[in-house]
């Protein structure tokens, strides 16, 4: 039996609709694949195992990327993390490869797989075109993972990749095989929000690679569940990372969309984090809007249409939401996960949190 | 009778201790002062009133802080807003003004009061030695001031400066006298807590002029109460903004400092703010220790003791509770203020919110 | 009989031509005007002079700024200096007010008169409407001026205002009365570029208010005159400020205009500078392209007419070279100055400076 | 007969003394190695050839950087360019691994190189300590070298390593094989600086990987040798990037390394550089003052004995002679290559370019 949802176990978050799917994937054109490796128990011997790591991918549009690159901004909360191709994402506001995700030390095997992939659907590339530079986040799993192993290679990609879908798999999957959550198992969490801008709906999805904050600080729809969970201690000492991605539709711009990634923060917190030291808190935001083939060279002119500034809050209240409920959604879909040193990783106990969320008047 | 405030209610904030008042002014030597302008009733005569404003100030130390100023840092969440000094914070890392805060278009007036004030205390300032900067920030009170008609002028920020004490008075005082908090009448509040690291403690204490947010988003210790209570609508369409400023006796430098300015987004995430747009959401952080003369010319080396990065995360937990903490004092203290047009911003309802927060198992 | 501009007397900066009045008015519609506070001599009395002082402000276009606001950006090469409305410029990417410059203990001054200004033009804001944040930047001009007499005053900016033509006034004048460059009097320098892309011809213009750089350091042309020149010893100590104000009617967007801002360092490299400690540098650079009513609520999105990055490049050296001629037109054509105390900026000496370019086979 | 470098030709980069050897290398410590690949002749064949591309590291320091970092920042004129590691050495204001430099699309295999060097000197990162990002640039060498080939492996990063010393190979070389600078042979240059502060002396170097700027623009000591030259057209249409790494001993934190990074634009533009779109301008600054060992974790203070602010104009200066310098010896050093598709990138004509410096009066 599957475990539920955060919102089909009854939490809310905030008043605004959700997508169909709620998640990142209501966002047209968008889709999320994985490379899950999972293999050996018991003790590490590095470079065997055991393997609890992968990769995910986030793409913005099924095109070509590198030749219909679509508007895109990054923040950092907290720098102890990598976002390889982050300069570039900053100086043109614009997001030209898939989006990456694994563990810290395999984000240049990553790195090298994206190369390749765009390499191959663009011969050109490298000759007479512009040269790739790829654009890759992670998070640190070597709690569970043989990370010193450096399992995780270049064709992880292809296969994520080519994995990719509108139905995105939430938990310990992909690159949140080996992810640590508020100290229960985390991994990949996802929700989506439906936003009315003066009679337009307009779809915003956000999908996170949650691997931070320790139990005491988790809230739970404003309940500090992990206080009140009678579990055992945890035994990470380190508090880790979390990723967050943000796609829409609306026609915002890197400025914009910037706006978009720092809120990013505010749903963390309503979730408990504060960001802890160790924990790199890296945002990522694109819009499908305004995409333009950048090899049409007779013209030196493109027109936007772009969504005026007063007309925003709505999607950064969006955003707040759906970054807490794609956090709890890591949570309620990861199952427990033994690594290396048979270091456990123990799913959120969803009949106590429930129990705690109805005495709180939180679930009816 | 005066209102109580959150804490005094029964309202909890993580698990850290406060410092012994529970506010900004636990860090030692640092003082809050309000020159407070209330006048009038009724229609709005420009010039004339009715005046609901006033003038805040955030004195770090005693001493002479254009010669010794405190490390400093600021970062913007949303920069609708303003902050006179920013650029010079940035440049150097720090503090060498009391900070001020008012209504926006007072800015310039609270500006130049900081000058003349620095310049009586320096008599060479803008002759032998450098020219001032001064350091000010602003919340939008315009929905009950007669924001035109610019009341606030140089000589309130010398009251201001003269009534600055280590007993910080919250509410619809000074700078907040006008400021209206998720359609409730906000203002000052503030909050502190004694942080713990390797056996030393720190203090470190937020103060917030909150005037941002709407109803219907408002989360007290996460409970939504803004829509839980039974009130009249909110007559305010523009949502305002909120300065937040982090003092602490931690001895942090420029960098870390704007790493707590980061995470008072994270406290206003768990109260409930999107930070939307039309909002200026601006922090400013400071540092008591490692205080140096600046005019000692002698030598070009000055030591520094600095706190390790490993050992910041209860910091950055102490902000992020504190600033939840101080939004809600903000609240709790206000009382129902009238202004310009007879518009209201009503004081948040205690005892329906303290019955909500019974409800839902949050008070005991 | 006046001083020759630069390029008047043989001096040539790169190789694009500039537009008609080689100044920053080449931008239609931009216009500069100046308020010079020029009176008493010799020995300082704090209050009562002597007075080296003024107001520039750069006008974006003839309409109502606060209505139909310009695309903006700004950039802190060195953050010693003030920019008022900084944050918001950085947030909205938009320029709402004329700029204000002037002497560094003064910008509350000027900020309060664009206030006061763009009042008296829109009767609802600060009522109905948004309140207003003003754009002010400055340079330290204590060295000839009695700074902490205060004599710039609000009404100066009415004055500066009233003036404002497309005849741009260099040298000695406006804010620039009191300001020293490279040891000799500076101030106010202007220069232009007309820029060819694919065809259709763009503006870009440049001022500058030059305060900054000692002797050793100039450089005119790459010529290092400053060591050449056979002239008395400085006495300033302190080295000053440069404020670099960019305009163009090509169609970039704020994160374009950052990038235009930015190559300004590059143009002040060309010319000596290192942007020594102590010396604010700061850029703000607009266009005057893709402005819309921004009071027009009846629909959330507008059309943008966008230059594509890869044809931004001569932009970027008309920055630069632009830059470079507006700094040495400040230093041909401001008149030598005695202010406080006696104190002499002298204008650079422009034959032996000539002589010096000819004989490096600068100037034929 | 190896060519000279521009100081021994006679040019002449501002007035202060350089380090004995004038390269990064003066700073103690510091060690810079090259894996060079170059083979193959005549017509691409993707992963045949022609290879003419490498590696090149900087090594702060001979011991565990990983274990005591040195002091870092980077500064991003212009972002189109890769920097792995970026957030991180904002966030903690460190360097941690060697700084690895390369051609575009092998960032991944010299960070993966990084990685495992790292590792090898740390068994327990990745296990009880934290994972290792590296740190790594490039520019685009694609006009010369095979680049689809992605020819650098990781173990080209053990090998330059393994060649790292204080004799600082200039030119064609390394990561510097394939590039192009203003239209001729560039790679990589270096030079120093000795900067007296009060009386103590410090060393600052600098390196460039020099693959930018077109010949029209090119400077050499202020005076336009590119236009001059009487040589064939170039061929390149795309002009590239340009990565400087600035070094010092002084006792500057991450703030000022920042304000260091930030100069190198300005020797830049006196070198005719205007960061052309599409160039990546990218600058990182560290000192090797100030190092602890980050695993003592018995205290939570450190001591930092740090140069005050208003004593660092010099080692500004010394940035920026040093970098225009470092670029001018990387064109003079640099031999013809020919690389792929027989595509030539001509060296700089030494024995012209000196007459016409001759001429100018910039060479005795």
């Amino acid at each position: 039996m599957s475990r539920p949802r955060a919102r089909e176990a009854g939490v809310r978050f905030g008043s605004l609709s959700t997508g169909k799917k709620n998640s990142i994937a209501d966002v047209a054109g968008v889709s999320v694949g994985h490379s899950t490796l999972r293999r050996g128990e018991g003790k590490l011997v590095v470079g065997e195992g055991p393997v609890r790591t992968g990769v995910t991918v986030v793409v913005p549009h099924e095109g070509d990327l590198f030749r219909r690159p679509v508007k895109g901004a990054y923040y950092s909360l907290n720098g102890c993390g990598a976002l390889i191709g982050a300069l570039q994402i900053q100086e043109f506001g614009l997001i030209d490869t898939p989006i990456g995700l694994t563990n810290t030390m395999s984000i240049c095997a990553v790195g090298e797989g994206l190369v390749r992939y765009t390499m191959d659907r663009n011969p050109l590339a490298g000759v007479e075109e512009d040269t790739i530079i790829p654009i890759v986040s992670e998070c640190d799993d070597s709690y569970l993972n043989d990370a010193r192993g450096l399992h995780v290679r270049p064709e992880h990609v292809f296969e994520a990749i080519g994995n990719a879908s509108s139905q995105v798999e939430e938990g310990s999957v992909g690159a949140g095989t080996g992810m640590v959550c508020h100290d229960f198992k985390g991994g990949i969490g996802t929700a989506s929000r439906a936003i009315d801008i003066k009679g337009s709906e307009y779809l915003l999805g956000v999908l996170v690679l949650a691997n931070h904050g320790n139990r005491n600080d988790l809230l739970v729809d404003g309940v500090p569940v992990g206080r009140l969970l009678d579990t055992l201690d945890p035994k990470r000492k380190e508090m880790g990372s979390i990723v967050t991605i943000v796609a829409t539709d609306a026609p915002v711009d890197a400025r914009q969309l910037k706006g978009l990634a720092k809120r990013v923060s505010m749903g963390l917190g309503m979730t408990g984090s504060c960001a802890h030291k160790g924990s790199g808190d890296i945002m990522i935001a694109f819009s499908t809007a305004n995409v333009h083939d950048r090899r049409q060279t007779d013209k030196h002119i493109v027109t936007d249409k772009l969504l005026v500034d007063s007309e925003i809050s709505n999607l950064y209240r969006g955003v707040v939401d759906a970054t807490a409920e794609s956090v709890t959604n890591a949570l309620f879909k990861a199952e427990t996960e033994k690594g290396r040193d048979d270091q456990i990783a123990p799913a959120l106990p969803l009949e106590p949190t429930i129990e705690i969320l109805k005495a709180h008047g939180r679930i009816e």
